[in-house]
């Protein structure tokens, strides 16, 4: 567990020190759950996104793009359900005026239970060594007993109390005697509902002012956007809409570094179907989006797929692809058959008919919707951490590198003359200038060059080519692979396809 | 002036019909000043970002990118000095219950005495013809020395009460017994300062709720980052960081479509240089930003500097690229010398120092900076409106054609079989497939193939490929020019270097 903690550490650390994010508004000791993207943050976020882009948008004759606004008529949330469900259950102590989700603090004292029943386990497993049998043990000793039907007793009341009465769920706190974990006070207040959207007021006058919400998701935008799209480009069923943007939430707990923001973007595709075929584009669409991911090589095993159980109101199927983040396996992208709940409910508030005439079928329809979104940010996150790499080399020293897939890599080629004279300087220049067209590449002259390299593998910067006193008689370089460090001495003119061969996203695709 | 008029009615509609731009939330009847980029204007749209971003960041090796957040630490907007003077000055109508801009109000009623002069001035001259003298008539005429002296009058007793007292602008109002433009009524209240921030609320807690602004400009985003920048990146002075992001501002009067819009884009570059080289710099910028508006190739009679000659607070110098829009000549971008007010406001409100360690110069300092700033929606009105053209051909009949620069056309080729049959449409796809690794292109097989050839004209496809017979026999299609309509019989095999050669963002950043 500490050296999960020490990477994530060290993550955030290397984010900041090497130019990818920075917490918002640092002079102002930052602005709590919101990030920006640094210089070379933004270009590897821009490359993720044009991947996504190009193979959703690009690559499929049956699915174009979109880019509704942030702000939208407030009927859309009604609709959607997130002014009336979009909320968190607050509760307030009295004393310390500090604020907490009621479910959370039961889920934490039911989760100390757990522990101390694991604990017990671990000890008897330590005891007894080979001849422990666990499924025993759980069943017959008497501390372990109590412990694990205490921790059951207090979820089932906890998510029933959630799904019924919110003071059930106060009455439970106040027989738990949970106290404040900061203060200790158990003056606490009633269970509340929250709504996580930020509200804003659009218009000056006090009689025209309107409620209106920053977008908690970007797929309602979608949905009140489908018939027009449809239309002005003769779609057929089946066809998607694809979408990138910004998304905000009000979190009350906001944490894990840019996993969970309150501004974030996300990258939707929603999926238009026939009724009754939503099943099969359902699993059409699960496989197609891990194979995406699977195409960035970040490993088979840091991926696995989270089937719902229990879903929400408005779908019929549901799975997570689940990332191994620094902090364990949590959901990278949703996959959910959201059937025609939301057009029905657009149909409902807006009093206009969002249905679909299929020509083969020759009938009207509301189309059932299959929905893929995924988080840019905890997509950046997944592809950040997994490339941060400590690596031993053979002498025994240390290096830094960040394996990113070279596609996404902010930087592609980094130009070093091997000296500061002699002409180098211009030379390198001179590959820049022939290069930048095609590529990000960047130059860099200070130091020794191995730390020149030692700083690129940081950055994740692919190729490093040195221009030395050799490149003057015979103009060839040496280009650095920076995952292998090994070298190779090749012509000036070779290097753009040497370069796009590896970094071209056509190429990447192509793997797919 | 009517003419102009319907020009701009026809691009708002060509707008809506052929998949570009749709009012957000229609099915809600629309959300004002707010627009969605549909499918065919979401392409457009991030080419001109990308084809901005190339040749701001990946051209320049002293630019580099960001992507600061949209909620930002409220301090900031308090620096920067929008929470005390990003106002419009508003005034009620006590019957009508209607508000509007007091400054409009009276800036109207003046042009109205302008124009009448205007009618007197067009009359005299076409009773006069060429013996007309326009210097002479103005300052001897009594009506139109009545009507200029009292509209200067007006405008500068506006200033004066702007900049002094508002009640001044009321008590001109009264004076000048203007009335509610739509329903007569004097009935006025005072004049109030209206802040255009939208407003929200971050966290949970009452007590700890902290109070927020969407950012009205992404300009501030950079200035907090400088330091974090500059450090990380290893930046010297001149550098210059680039971003393109969302920004908001609660307009009170926001009209002509895109251009101003509640909720719009910004792509800026902040260019930090040393203190009294500034001027040098923005020179560079504006001339630098003119010719990229120019290699677009919209035509340089379409674009004028504007200097200004008042300036605001933070500013020495400043200039407006203008563009001919179908209302007339108006900002397209901004170049502004800002002095140093930005990041020593910051430094003031933070406590924390913001200068740079020139090591040439041997000393500390905060550098000046020269800003160039485009609206991204202003700039696909421009793009957009202009290319939107009515053609009458040969034969008397008209085409519909959207010119677009084919650099940042949304679909670079569509490809059609000449029928539904004999496996034309196999042919079609092979070549589809082939293609969509390097472009965008599209498949098209409905109508007869001259309706399929106007439906690309007036999306703005730079290439129409028509699979025939002969296709089959010898592997060659022809190739249409949206522009020109000519026709040329290519082989398959050399479409991918044509289309590169026309519309490659490379190519077009080559030629600037």
């Amino acid at each position: 567990m500490a050296k999960q903690e020490d990477i994530f550490k060290n993550v955030v650390s290397h984010a900041k020190e090497y130019g990818f994010i920075f917490p918002s508004s640092e002079v102002y000791d930052g602005l709590s759950a919101v990030y920006d993207y640094a210089q070379n943050g933004v270009e590897l976020k821009k490359n993720i996104r044009e991947y996504w882009w190009k193979s959703m948008v690009q690559m499929n004759e049956n699915i174009v793009g979109l880019d509704a606004a942030i702000l939208m008529h407030p009927t859309t949330w009604k609709a959607s359900g997130h002014v009336d469900a979009f909320n968190d259950p607050l509760i307030d102590n009295r004393d310390s005026k500090k604020r907490y989700r009621a479910d959370v603090l039961v889920e934490d004292y039911a989760e100390k239970l757990n522990q101390k029943a694991q604990k017990e386990i671990e000890k008897a497993k330590a005891r007894f060594g080979d001849a422990f049998n666990e499924e025993e043990f759980v069943t017959t000793n008497a501390r372990v007993v109590e412990y694990l039907s205490k921790y059951k007793e207090i979820l089932s009341r906890l998510a029933k109390g959630m799904s019924e009465d919110l003071q059930d769920v106060k009455a439970l706190i106040e027989e738990l005697e949970i106290a404040d974990p900061e203060t200790g006070s158990r003056n606490w207040t009633d269970v509340k509902q929250f709504n996580l959207m930020f509200g804003t007021k659009l218009g000056a006058s006090a009689d025209s002012a309107m409620d209106l919400y920053l977008r908690p998701e970007t797929a309602q935008g979608i949905f009140v956007n489908f018939l027009n799209v449809q239309k002005s480009g003769r779609m057929k069923v089946p066809f998607g809409i694809a979408q990138t943007g910004k998304a905000f939430r009000n979190e009350i707990v906001a944490r894990q570094f840019i996993f969970r923001m309150r501004e974030f973007e996300q990258m939707e595709m929603q999926f238009f179907v026939r009724p009754g075929e939503e099943m099969k584009w359902y699993h059409h669409w699960k496989e197609a989006r891990l194979n995406w991911h699977l195409s960035l090589g970040l490993g088979r095993e840091n991926y696995r797929f989270h089937d719902h159980e229990k879903l929400a109101h408005y779908a019929n199927a549901a799975a997570d692809i689940e990332f191994n983040f620094p902090f364990g396996f949590k959901e990278l992208e949703g996959i959910h058959s959201r059937t025609d709940f939301d057009l029905k409910a657009h149909e409902q508030y807006s009093g206009r008919k969002l249905q679909y005439f299929d020509p083969e079928l020759n009938e009207n329809y509301v189309p059932y919707v299959v929905e893929t979104s995924v988080g840019l940010d905890r997509m950046f996150l997944a592809v950040f951490a997994t490339s941060l790499q400590e690596e031993t080399l053979e002498d025994g020293s240390t290096r830094t590198v960040l394996k990113l897939p070279s596609v996404l890599a902010p930087t592609k080629a980094a130009i070093l003359p091997l000296v500061k004279k002699d002409g180098l300087p211009d030379i390198a220049r001179k590959i820049i200038e022939d290069l930048k067209w095609d590529f990000s590449v960047a130059y860099d002259e200070k130091d020794a060059v191995g730390r020149r390299y030692r700083r690129q593998d940081a950055l994740g910067t692919p190729f490093c080519i040195t221009v030395d006193h050799q490149t003057i008689d015979d103009e060839t370089v040496t280009i650095r692979h920076r995952d292998t460090m090994k070298q190779d001495r090749v012509k000036i003119s070779e290097l753009k396809d040497i370069i796009e061969n590896e970094v071209s996203m056509k190429n990447w695709l192509m793997k797919m």
